[in-house]
């Protein structure tokens, strides 16, 4: 057994261990950071859903880069890690026994599918989209061939899937089991202009009704489409199981560490388990939302990396207090020209918590005056407690600049901000770029709720 | 003598006096809200320069919408006030006696020309850019039917207009008195990037030299060109003086309000001058910075529109307290395909000041991955204090979302957060609208200066 020695261990090589490792060795330039990830080419999560159809075409064009990695002296090696002797700290990878002092979880996380769905999974033309580019490009060179795709599950990555689709001129319907899309991230009345520009896109939407089977009318193991619980067929020759992701941990538990709600790796706000020399980053990791430090299903790549960040500072001690405690869930997508973005709690969140909140919503234009070219709507809501008018959640609409705007609301939230701060608050406004000073709508939002609280006194 | 009543006269009818009246008019309906203005008409400042190129084309497309005052039953009179009898609490205008209550003065700003320059004014072809539409529509008129053209003046209404005139294939000429344009907004190594794309667009730019004097070499009353501190000689059609703008306090003088630096009217952070009963907002109030209270020069609307709010807001009263003292002078402007924005001081202001601050630069791709169709570089430069990692100023180059990213930077000044809280900062990320969670520009930056402070402990 060849013996192998290191500081810091990460398994993983997603954003949650790429950016632990990266800020482990900016932080511990002495230390030897060592990162063990299975596959010899790392994608790009979030744009999976891009390599299906012409924005990116192809996973090549999808390849997360690591070259800053092993610029910075960060050693690789390829594999997966078979055992951890958690007390005398040594990993085992295909004869490889590794010495470390600290470790890090960063396992990620893998298609989950509804029991009742998981042997369809075993018919040609059935898929889930992990984030491996061999059963990518597989999925991808088999789809290409067909024009009727099957799309089960409404979150971000169902529905941007399902954009690529139509434009590309497939014929695809998503299935939703709810009746609105992205829920969670998205109150109805947000949701349902996302549904507008799907439909207009030419994808068939099915929200309330939900899939009970997947078809092969033939049994000759090759999918014919999907049964609905309504009774109704929807016949397809691919059917994508887009319907969420789960924690990696088989090794974290085999090896003894304890997991949290949903099954991902119990940890404290600086990615410690309890144990202080083993670390967990990333979708693998157990996160709580921020209002009630409640379980949370969040799986974001930002949250991960944010995760990673704290985890590679807080390696060999606490350097930095965290700013800021659970994660705040702020997401965006494009829908067609429109982005839709969320960050903190919803309304629909807040009613399920019986949270006493104040609701606004504000609609302007993106540039001023309107008459600029390409101007597009823009809307802003707000929820803001009554009691002081903390924000605590904002969800907006509007052009490509709002993938930036719902980052003002997350500062906001993070930073406690009430209404109160943000009715004064400056902002940089200009023709080409923004909203009008006068009207600028995060402001306008804040203002409105200002008035609500007021009125009801 | 006609007599009127109000309650709150609001002279002035920009951004900083719509956003007062209606601001008023919100937290005191019962209030009867009477606003005085010059103009039928009032154009929409920021996008004055865009009336010049093919952009808007017309002043008609830059019209500033007053329906919302109207809808919510404020008055408006047109004209000038006269006289103001501040303790009889009496305006006169036009054979009418208006009474009020409170008085806010937002009477704007007008061109700053240098005396040695002010003669040029009589010159045909020589204009300044007033906020007035038939000044500008004149101006237009003449400046279609000419070829060369000079802008003195490398402010962002300068440069805004020399990009339109370029892009309408004119010969246009920049001429600076500093070395870099857009000063105060930017340090050099910004600057020097906006330069380039000016340059490539066919904009001539002299930087060094300055003008003193503006040339009439027939003696017919019709500029030919300026003359340059170096004996150069630029020949011209039309020369614009784009040279700043100063606070319009005739009347507050007249009437014995007391004025602070530069000329502006004196205010406290809630817009109100030493008598109470009267508040001043807007390029008319005099501004301070937010680093030491210093008189500042910053003119922009949506510092006025702020200033707008908190002075509706506190005009029988301070309800709310106000978020931050102090502007911030947070900028943003389009040159080309690019974005350039401020906020907070510059390293130059910081060094001026000598002021103990850490600076880094963080350049990445404005999608992810790169290959996203339309990507585009995006750099952030933060400024942060060393002792305690404060976030006093950002300067960021990138695609149109970064128009917003200045106001993420915005917040954490205003907020006073600190690198260390940026570095765990949750955002939003998304292939088609931001860059990579791994490589978040802000959060680069900040992570750089942390590694700085700490390398030089």
């Amino acid at each position: 057994m060849k013996k192998v020695s290191c500081d810091v261990l990460v398994i993983g090589g997603g954003p949650a261990g790429g950016v632990c490792a990266v800020t482990a060795k900016m932080n511990y330039p002495e230390k030897e950071i060592l990162v063990v990830r299975e596959f010899e080419v790392q994608l790009v999560p979030c744009a999976i859903p891009y390599i299906f159809g012409e924005t990116l075409g192809c996973s090549e064009k999808n390849v997360a880069s690591c070259g800053m990695a092993a610029e910075m002296g960060i050693s690789t090696m390829l594999g997966k890690i078979e055992n951890v002797d958690v007390k005398k700290k040594l990993a085992y990878l295909d004869g490889h026994e590794i010495s470390f002092d600290k470790l890090v979880f960063a396992t990620g996380s893998r298609p989950f599918v509804h029991a009742s769905l998981q042997q369809s999974l075993d018919l040609e033309g059935v898929f889930t989209i992990p984030k491996n580019k061999d059963l990518i490009d597989k999925a991808k060179a088999y789809i290409d061939k067909v024009n009727d795709i099957v799309v089960v599950g409404t979150g971000f990555i169902g529905i941007e899937m399902a954009m690529e689709f139509a434009e590309s001129g497939k014929n695809v319907t998503v299935i939703g089991g709810s009746k609105n899309i992205l829920k969670g991230a998205f109150d109805p009345d947000i949701a349902m202009e996302a549904e507008e520009i799907l439909i207009k896109h030419g994808v068939n939407f099915i929200g309330e009704d939900r899939v009970t089977a997947v078809i092969d009318k033939n049994g000759d193991n090759i999918v014919n489409g999907v049964q609905l619980k309504s009774g109704k067929i929807v016949d397809a020759q691919a059917v994508i199981l887009a319907t969420g992701y789960k924690p990696n941990t088989d090794l974290a538990e085999e090896v003894g560490v304890s997991l949290g709600h949903y099954g991902g790796i119990w940890v404290d706000e600086y990615m410690r388990t309890e144990n202080h020399d083993i670390f967990a980053v990333g979708d693998c990791s157990a996160r709580r939302t921020f209002v009630a430090s409640m379980p949370s299903k969040v799986m974001l790549a930002s949250t991960s990396a944010a995760e990673g960040r704290v985890a590679g500072a807080s390696l060999f001690g606490l350097k930095y207090m965290k700013g800021f405690n659970g994660t705040i869930a702020i997401f965006s997508t494009l829908i067609g020209d429109k982005a839709f973005s969320s960050a903190g709690i919803t309304e629909v969140e807040a009613q399920a918590h019986n949270a006493d909140v104040v609701v606004a919503s504000f609609s302007g234009m993106n540039r001023h005056p309107a008459t600029i070219p390409g101007a597009q709507k823009q809307t802003v809501k707000l929820i803001a407690v009554r009691n002081g008018g903390r924000i605590i959640g904002g969800q907006i609409i509007g052009g490509p600049e709002t993938g930036e705007m719902i980052n003002i609301i997350g500062m906001m939230i993070e930073n406690q901000v009430t209404i109160y701060r943000a009715m004064s608050m400056q902002v940089a406004t200009q023709p080409m770029l923004t909203s009008a000073p006068t009207s600028y709508p995060i402001i306008m939002a804040a203002t409105m709720i200002a008035q609500q609280i007021e009125s009801k006194r």
